[in-house]
């Protein structure tokens, strides 16, 4: 019944087993929507002696990327090899022989999106990327298609699982970043070396390629502003709470005129907010049409089985195309590549948003007035005061919050007041999501 | 720059306005993405005198359905005038006259789907019906294209906006059915007559959508086991409380072997849960694909924007096909209409779940040894009772949850208990789902 089309498999690790695992698993359902069967003729990967938990003839494994490239008969690849180098000059070939590519390499796509895409419309190939943001949640999909007449006025994201994890662990169970850290290293759900993942580097990745699709731009991946997790303490996850918040790592893009405001960094938002309660390892993406309004999109963002049902969605995808003669249906990027054009996002210095601090501050009479005179010769209005906690190593916190204000405005001030002789530590700073939320 | 590509309007009421609004405001996005442009050539309505929000050239409108389906350059209808014959016979003849069809008009797919999909099968037409289930939400693509690689295990969704905005404000405000009703319609989100949305055919109506996309089937909407939220009271509401539960009006739909369960009915689920907290008049969905895990949507299910934001969806998608020479890409209902089979719903008769029982007992000794009694006979057991509460009308509240129970069980039981002498009146019944939403 019907026609086969052939698949070649480069990176036969987590993900490319779970993908031969669905393909085999859900043979008769992929082949009784699509009316084609989809079948994986050649895997390649450095070690094929390690037995995988799927069972798959010999000679189909190889060590070659030749295998896969000159074989006439392999109409799309599969990149699975992760990194920059190898997986781009693979991608590339690829596409030269007129295959087509899907991809969960979000690094490279970031990093390397110009050439590769010029390439793919050069070879009328397809690039599918599904699962490279959002894991199994349909977000290329839906910026893509279905926001398709809607102005993105905002997008707010948890796109880290790992970082999720931490903060929701740390919130729930009350124990310290390092501990939690730890036990998530232990349970595989964590990087030996986190620092991808904590530091909000994975996160930029998707956050650039979310922001070329919204919005048709080249985005600079060094625009973006960037900060971790590995700050937050409890003390702020408490005075959080106090406050009626949640923290969360936030990708945040808003649309304003004429430019595009992007950055990430642990963010409080409504405790109460749908995406305070995105839980455990999960993602989730909430965007504002201009015309949808809200649109909340919540799922695995990693995983073996929910990474490959989105990297099946592209092979689908791009075999309909095949079977109907045609490729590239959808612009790759949302828009037309030649209607994408430069950006340049806005200056973190400018950005206006509300503010929490928390002052570690000796315990002497003054302070509160020259703190908060300091924040009014720089126009910072304060919305909220806590004054209370022991006193840890000499200082006791002082934790405000503020109605909107500037960036540029909340720096010059907090480096003059951790300059004054009653303040003994760094000011914490993290920023408040409220009302743009809704 | 590039082509034009034009549509025909029937229905210019709110959604129609909204579409012909949002094709205005987003012309240049609109076209910038497509690489063409989306004309409106004819509206037609009966009413083309009283003015709307949006101003249109006088000739564009009129009265006379033959004005679309007679005009060789309309490749796209647009059907938004609702109910059954006039659109049906509208959609058909403009299917016969090779012209593509968007529509939001759930009740006619549900019921005439056969005929409507069997005649764009020989026509080789699309119909897009993005906007007919979960208004702005993405359910249409993420059934056919985002899980296409998945076994649906099974679908929780929240389809109703007024049902659900009726039981957010009963629960929230602690105001009775009735006056939340009264308010709802003063507001505009409930109708004068609100049976359709309140009893749960609207639902219906939806759920039979998505069983057709999920699974393939043809669904026979009289199967579904249909019950609204009229009978719900704030002593429910505060006993589900009670017992950590929210009360929601759900569809449901579960894969079984051979058999798809699928129910209609207020629904008592973990007040944690994800969908619990779907306030207002949002929808939601939560998916679980055998791959893909769980998979939550949540969006504005109706209103004039987000609607027309998915009909745009629709519409663009058609346009890409038409620009590419091609049709019907995806099969309309997920698989190719060849591959669609019927299907014997589950009986209700034999579904396994959770319930809630509040009976209305005389304040006599032994009342609890009878009921308790009779459920052990039906092989009925009891996880918790809570018997408090002031007596009304003589007789006072005694509320069970039981464990697993078949409903043919249930039934039985509770006819046996109703008739008993300690027993005032009939015994309300809510189904639970617990474990199966995670």
């Amino acid at each position: 019944m019907g026609k086969d089309i052939y698949l070649g498999l480069i990176g036969f690790g987590t993900i490319g087993t779970g993908i031969v695992k669905l393909l085999q698993e859900n043979e008769d359902l992929i082949q009784k929507r699509l009316g084609a069967r989809l079948v994986i003729k050649k895997i390649v990967d450095l070690d094929i002696e390690t037995p995988r938990i799927v069972s798959i003839r010999k000679d189909i494994l190889s060590t070659d990327t030749n295998d896969i490239l000159n074989d006439p008969d392999i109409s799309i690849v599969i990149e699975l090899i992760g990194g920059y180098e190898h997986a781009k000059s693979f991608i590339l070939n690829a596409m030269r022989k007129k295959k087509h590519v899907v991809t969960a390499n979000k690094a490279l796509l970031a990093t390397y999106g110009e050439e590769i895409f010029t390439v793919a419309e050069e070879e009328e190939v397809n690039i599918g990327f599904e699962a490279s943001v959002g894991g199994t949640i349909p977000i290329i999909k839906t910026l893509r298609e279905s926001l398709v007449g809607n102005n993105i006025k905002s997008v707010f994201g948890i796109m880290n699982g790992t970082s999720n994890y931490i903060l929701s662990k740390m919130t729930d169970e009350k124990k310290p970043f390092d501990v939690v850290l730890k036990e998530a290293q232990d349970f595989g759900f964590a990087e030996a070396d986190p620092t991808y993942d904590i530091e909000g580097i994975d996160t930029a990745h998707k956050l650039a390629l979310t922001l070329s699709l919204a919005y048709g731009k080249r985005v600079n991946m060094e625009d973006i502003y960037m900060e971790g997790i590995s700050a937050i303490n409890l003390q702020d996850i408490e005075f959080a709470k106090e406050f009626g918040y949640k923290i969360k790592l936030l990708a945040i893009a808003i649309h304003r005129d004429k430019v595009i405001e992007a950055r990430i960094h642990p963010t409080m938002i409504p405790f109460d907010h749908i995406l305070a309660n995105v839980g455990g390892n999960y993602n989730a993406f909430h965007f504002i049409g201009d015309a949808s309004g809200s649109v909340f999109l919540h799922g695995q963002g990693a995983g073996m089985m929910p990474t490959a049902s989105a990297v099946v969605c592209d092979l689908v995808d791009t075999a309909r195309d095949m079977m109907k003669g045609i490729s590239r249906r959808v612009p790759l990027r949302s828009f037309p590549e030649k209607n994408i054009d430069d950006i340049q996002l806005m200056s973190m210095d400018d950005i206006v948003t509300n503010y929490y601090f928390r002052f570690s501050a000796y315990d002497r009479p003054g302070v509160l007035s020259k703190i908060s005179g300091i924040l009014g010769t720089h126009n910072i209005s304060i919305a909220a005061v806590i004054q209370k906690g022991r006193k840890q190593d000499g200082v006791v916190p002082v934790v405000m919050t503020t109605h909107p204000s500037r960036e540029r405005n909340v720096q010059e001030a907090l480096k003059e007041i951790d300059k004054l002789d009653v303040v003994g530590r760094k000011t914490m700073l993290i920023r408040i999501e409220d009302e743009r939320l809704q």
